[in-house]
């Protein structure tokens, strides 16, 4: 089967997603190492970040569009497509959840510094891991390993209750650091969301492949 | 100009969003009226309401993708359906914020009742005003519309900063409500993200509209 220009399109819109997803993570690392370490240039580099990725994600829905409008696609080929764009638009939405961070951490670089007795870093490893994984079952169109990035979305939500207990409890011991307590919740909502936003792509890659599937299995045939 | 099976198609894409908007904005409205009246029943209608649009929004997403394969459609008709694809996602993610906050009444009806000194309600009307009016910019394609959307975020906004000051101050002076307070604040940015919802549906109609105007001063016409 030769490769159309067409198919090309298809592989360099895989490619683009990949990076704006590999953008849209490295932004939560350096917000999340920008609170570990108390660094206001990390939240710098998060904000910097943001334009890059809204960019991205213009192109990325143009590349879309120009796919769309260079031939009739096959219904599988238009499934990828639509699960493209959603999937991109979820991972721009994490950039902005590295901004949320990011903000809150500058705010809590004007305040005493205090030892949260929590691992919101753990949070974020966890959360990270499950873009990645969302993605590489978008990479290989793996609905299974989509299903399992839907049972991590349930850790991440405990271990955001489990936080926002933690602070609430210093919070009503030591008001005197309620600006901070509060700061750390919502950092950790943020990274909940994130793995919404995960969960999210997740299933699109399910709404995508098993749409596929059923397709193939009406008697259709998958062309990449 | 005759009316063809695709245009029916696309008039009754606009009709089902429309509905799903209702859908959510109703949602939104029950979640803040259980929590002004302090009403368990109204949680539980939007509990149930989140089902009927989750499974509106994957019927969306399918007649889109059945308008994209049966015929090739012009640019404009690409990115009218492409918007409605994020439009729906997003219409969808309010449903999802009406059933964040719906959780959270419900545990604020086991803590003893507040009287917050903060207007929640006002903001969730605003927040719903940014909602209707993204969806109207949407009917009419009226980009200048939308971009007044983008500015009333603004006010949104800083209605959740100043309740989340003032709850802030509360939980300080009062600590035996910190849970309360602590829930207040989530609603507010549950609510703050139903403004970002809105937003991101206004720069959908504005990608879409101004895409279609840019198409039409290149020599196109559009055709609805």
């Amino acid at each position: 089967m030769t490769r159309t220009r067409f198919h090309e399109g298809l592989d360099e819109l895989k490619d683009r997603l990949l990076r704006m997803a590999g953008m849209a993570e490295l932004s939560i690392t350096r917000a999340v190492d920008a609170f570990r370490e108390r660094d206001g240039a990390k939240c710098r580099l998060v904000f910097e970040n943001e334009a890059a990725i809204n960019a991205n994600e213009r192109e990325i829905d143009e590349l879309a569009l120009d796919l769309l409008a260079m031939q009739q696609p096959m219904a599988v080929d238009l499934r990828f497509i639509v699960a493209v764009i959603k999937i991109n638009a979820d991972l721009e939405r994490v950039g902005d959840q590295a901004v949320n961070i990011a903000e809150r951490v500058e705010q809590l670089l004007t305040l005493p510094a205090v030892d949260f007795p929590v691992d919101i870093p753990l949070m974020a490893t966890t959360a990270g891991t499950m873009i990645r994984m969302a993605l590489e079952a978008f990479v290989l169109g793996d609905a299974n390993l989509a299903e399992r990035v839907l049972t991590m979305d349930d850790t991440v939500d405990r271990m955001n209750y489990e936080i926002a207990d933690v602070m609430i409890a210093l919070m009503k011991k030591s008001p005197e650091v309620t600006e901070q307590a509060m700061d750390a919740i919502i950092i950790a909502r943020n990274l909940e969301r994130v793995g919404d936003h995960a969960t999210n792509i997740a299933e699109d890659v399910i709404f995508w492949v098993r749409g596929a599937d059923v397709r193939h299995h009406l008697g259709g045939e998958a062309n990449h």
